[in-house]
């Protein structure tokens, strides 16, 4: 580390407060900033609470959630569960609509499918791996050595713990680790509220505070068919928070981009984004198309709707920040005084100087792709999908594991074979609709000359197409795919399934866009940014964090509102806001906005039994992002006192940058949580056990 | 009028619904959108509706009130009439902040000076005016002959009817009217919430909605010691409003800028608003310092403090619509089109085509003067103030009506004498402090060689002069200002009263700055806003309502939310909302942010017996400004439903410009007003008055 002038200018003031504001970060338990979080609060944990709460939390599918009883009970957010509850619900049982709640524990809902997982173990394999990577190989070959010798190690790893090892890539691959993971693979539903109160102000509320979700469900972890007990689980606070009080949140971010070069963000701004947003807009406007054909219809797509909505708003948000002029000068300064050091270096010129400017030539080939990129692929059709990997499957397994598609490797290939053998709801008429939207646009989008969509459509509409490909398909069966799993190369070659012919057809196609892709642009990207990544390292040093992987982090921060629509908003939201913002839009007789403010009856019915000064959820200073939803809030003393489930509009130029002033993550309060269950679903067993009475 | 051509360009089709946008204007009663208001909404008012609503309404200073009761209640805004609260309220009663409530009508308390009118008739006096002032005159001399003939006019028709008649300049001396009222000068405090509810929020809440202040106060109108019976008072609702009904709003919005043209909102942009921010937030450090003195210093201020406050925060917001870079570009565009328009007229661009420019030069003049007119004046001094009115009087008195300066006219005369006349608190502590700091403000601003700063310091500190002024003078006591008006200009030539000597040194100095200013500036503008008004009439005819002018105007819409913060904000707050606010920032107990969000005692201990749901304050779609505070809203029968208090922070930029999709209004729903009296106030015997039971 190089030795750093004392006579900073104001540009490297600026932007050292910049780097690292206040409660800034997503950090990883090894990288702490211990003295930071002391200095500011006069305490800070210690490794007996990191263990504790590392083993208490769990990584749910897109999400996160923690063990809060000594019998496994699983606390996460309705919105990560959702997809779970309703693949348990059926026609007749709509958990989701009506929630929920296991009487017994023999009521208790086994969750095909759903898996969750504890972080054990983490290695740092840097080293080993820089070992193993000779210098000076081309970028392809250098990407392609690598990925070898991780697999290599995690195959190592994993027979020897027994444990589920995953490669992780910090600091966009200046640290390597092997992350393990103790897998939880009986996972029962045992409560879960009306979706109207889980997401209560629907679409327009979503993303913002104040705020009044009453985002949980409870699931239970069993083994060998007994509720499981985990060494370490949160207990439920005595008391709650109150403004200002330090909160900390574990659990694990998706994605962030914050360290992009500044060219990246760019392409993002004007290109990806964009795109992704119209696609977005477009797979939306089919569902909601497709929903309104029927009741069943509409049940059948609200999950799919929610999280497309969710990801548009989500997406605007992040598009914002990249389109505030302020903060983009910001991040090109920081980017500026980096290369300049760079410059400065000799050693670090030689390796990291060219690296801006290949990631800025590689993303103007990703902008000559981007349609193709966008547009090739299963075009909205689930059977599709599976047929993809069953052709891609029959041809990989045979390879030696280095040799395939990554996600085809041995350590890979188990999950995506289990995903295809698990029964999942299958709707034909959604499927059709669906399928012929995707191919529509992907004609419109690529034009009919395109060598996709002659493939796809060989003349004929994309309607016909869909039609006979669905009709003639039986890949809804999870049997059928297990039989073509277990026939392998032959039984594809063999099959007369339509969506496996189609899938043929499509799959030297999107093999060579991703090829190329591959080529020129990720493996240009991932080796620069890595270079670039070390030079940080070397200017700056480590108290830095990682861009989210959806990996375990902790971020902490007080209890606190913000300046936003002309005021400041409140730190905590109670019951009786709950009831104003139903109050206020006219309550269920007048269901403004599609009902968005409307309220189960249940609740209607339970209103006087409440008590309005009841915080409900609150607006805290957190880093967080997309993948810590269910990520429980915790106290000094390690316990339970909040749920993450979203963050605040403001929050989501996280993406990019963090900004302090306004970034806020929102939480259900656990007092909120208990007094619900107690009073309006009198769930007095649940309470005892979560409470621990 | 010319004929309009039908191939109506795209441009001018966006002008022409820019200049017009749906709910838009703040309609005089002569020149009502009737035909608009009908096609929408299928009803419009008819000529007994307005004379009722027009005869119930009533203008306060600085604000509206309505007539409520058969026996001449007033209801107006608590902020509307705060002032005069604070008037007849003393160190051991203080009824801002405790509140009032006069048990019987005995108690009901006289307000020395407050005058509040009702507008009795409205005369067009334009063609008259046009030919009392010869064609030709150069600017000046026009501006002159005008105040001439209206001075005559107003003061023939005075005479005749015995109303107080006002000269009333619409479309920017576009028309002239006179407007004649009936005025009222008993008017005595009926009732006054707590400060603390009526302005819930405080200053971060200000300006924004959602909202929760109980803005009322209630005063009565007396007439030869009895409770007057004004022939028309507006009924109170038997129902109330729920979201989409439609509502009118009828008051006196102060001042709009919406016809300036664009140099006027650049210079307003660039020079003269950021120069009067910084002034006034040099005021406001100055009333906060003095006020920390002492808890009577505190109360002392308070008022001025509030009311500084809601002045930058509403400047800011004005400020805001002229930064709004794609709102300038649309006035730039409506701005050129006229011009062009103009410009193809040979006769309009004889009269006009040269107008933009002189006003754009007269912008540039103001801009090198616009320091010594911030700074050259009574420097915060109450008694300067009153000292220089003095001076004025003895020498503008003698001369013939028509040569005084305008203020000191026969018909302005006795409202100015009146007013140094009337009691008034003074503590002479806080001038000697806000004196003090007005010099010294002024000497920085100015510089020490400054003829005003010279002539003021005379090589003293700003302390010195302030302090042996304030303890010389005598001018606090009204009964001396009385002997020194009575003396005439022998009188103030014989003072040796410190402050009438300061007044001597400063009038030469700011009469010639005035001067200035008028001849260079403003008789520029005057003459120029009023050709182009008249090019405007020509051009688009007259389907459009003047800026607003503190007279009595009418503004329609529905109740409506609006999307802001992520959402959309519902269109009524609640109780619930109320008490949710308060707990979600600690209460009583955290007192958060200087207790923005604290409750009267009486409302905690209260809230019990408070419904929830009860709406509390409503956003509607209304074109509204300053001075429409304490305006009545009403509904299609005519009766009373809410009551105005304030525009949501998206409203501000309506100074300049209307944005119908988040311009809203904000007002107490009239149901609030009858359950806070009723259950918090036990105010038993007004709520039977106010709802005639």
């Amino acid at each position: 580390m190089k030795p750093r002038s004392l006579a900073l200018s104001l540009l490297a003031l600026t932007l050292a407060a910049a780097s690292l504001r206040a409660e800034e970060g997503m950090w990883t338990f090894d990288n702490l900033p211990t003295k930071q979080i002391s200095e500011k609060y006069g305490w800070a944990p210690d490794q007996a609470w990191l263990d504790h709460v590392r083993l208490s939390v769990l990584r749910f599918p897109g999400g996160s959630g923690s063990f809060v009883s000594k019998d496994g009970l699983v606390l996460t957010n309705h919105h990560v569960g959702r997809g779970w509850i309703q693949r348990v619900s059926s026609k007749d049982a709509d958990y989701v609509k009506n929630g929920f709640a296991a009487a017994t524990r023999e009521q208790e809902l086994k969750v095909p499918g759903l898996e969750v997982m504890t972080l054990m173990a983490t290695d740092n394999i840097t080293e080993r791996l820089a070992k193993a990577v000779k210098a000076g190989l081309p970028e392809k070959e250098a990407l392609k050595a690598r990925e070898v010798e991780i697999e290599k190690i995690k195959q190592e790893m994993q027979q020897k713990s027994g444990l589920t090892c995953e490669h992780v890539s910090l600091y966009q691959g200046g640290e390597h680790w092997i992350y393990s993971y103790k897998k939880h693979t009986d996972v029962r539903l045992v409560f879960a509220p009306e979706q109207q109160i889980a997401f209560f102000g629907g679409d327009p509320d979503n993303f913002t505070f104040p705020r009044h979700n009453l985002d949980f469900s409870i699931f239970r972890v069993y083994e060998n068919g007994q509720p499981y007990q985990p060494k370490e689980f949160l207990h439920w606070t005595q008391g709650g928070l109150k403004a200002g009080d330090l909160t900390f949140v574990t659990g694990h971010p998706g994605r962030t981009s914050r360290q992009d070069t500044y060219a990246q963000m760019v392409y993002s701004r004007d290109v990806a984004i964009p795109m992704r947003l119209k696609a977005m807009e477009r797979r939306k406007g089919a569902l909601v198309e497709y929903a309104k054909t029927s009741p069943e219809a509409a049940r059948q797509a609200s999950t799919q709707i929610f999280g497309i909505e969710n990801g548009i708003k989500a997406t605007n948000g992040y598009w914002s920040g990249l389109k505030d002029k302020e903060a983009m000068a910001r991040i090109a300064a920081a980017e500026k005084d980096l290369r300049a050091k760079v410059a400065k270096d000799p050693k670090l010129k030689a390796s990291v100087g060219g690296s801006w400017e290949k990631i800025e030539r590689a993303t103007q080939v990703a902008k000559g792709m981007a349609k193709d990129s966008l547009n090739v692929g299963t075009a909205n059709s689930t059977l599709l999908g599976y047929a993809l990997s069953l052709v891609r499957i029959a041809d990989e397994e045979p390879l030696p594991s280095e040799k395939r598609l990554p996600e085809y490797s041995d350590a890979n290939l188990k999950t995506q074979k289990t995903r295809l053998g698990i029964p999942s709801p299958y709707y034909p008429e959604q499927e059709a609709f669906l399928f012929t939207k995707g191919l529509e646009d992907a004609a419109r989008e690529l034009g009919p000359e395109h060598r996709f969509v002659k493939a796809m459509l060989g003349g004929k509409s994309a309607a016909q197409v869909a039609k006979a490909a669905v009709e003639g398909s039986k890949l809804g069966d999870p049997e059928v795919r297990k039989a073509l799993l277990a026939g392998g190369k032959k039984a594809i070659a063999d099959s007369k399934d339509p969506m496996i012919a189609l899938a043929k057809k499509l799959d030297p196609i999107a093999r060579e866009l991703r090829k190329k892709q591959e080529d020129l642009v990720a493996s240009v990207i991932t080796e620069h940014a890595t270079r670039i990544a070390r030079a940080r390292f070397a200017i700056y040093g480590k108290n830095t964090y990682p861009d989210a992987t959806f990996t375990l982090r902790l971020t902490y921060g007080p209890v606190e509102g913000y300046p936003a629509n002309g005021t400041l908003i409140q730190p905590f939201t109670t019951f009786g806001g709950l009831f104003d913002r139903y109050d206020g839009w006219g309550g269920n007789e007048a269901k403004a906005h599609g009902g968005a403010w409307t309220l189960p009856q249940r609740w209607v019915d339970k209103r006087g039994a409440l008590n309005p000064s009841v915080p409900f959820n609150f607006a805290h200073k957190v880093d967080i992002i997309g993948g810590n939803s269910g990520s429980p809030v915790i106290d000094k003393r390690g316990e339970l006192v909040g749920l993450i489930f979203d963050g605040n509009i403001e929050s989501l130029p996280g993406n990019y940058f963090y900004d302090e002033k306004v970034n806020r993550g929102v939480a259900v309060d656990a007092r909120a949580l208990l007094h619900a269950l107690d009073k309006v679903y009198g769930a007095t067993g649940l309470v005892a056990e979560l409470t621990g009475k």
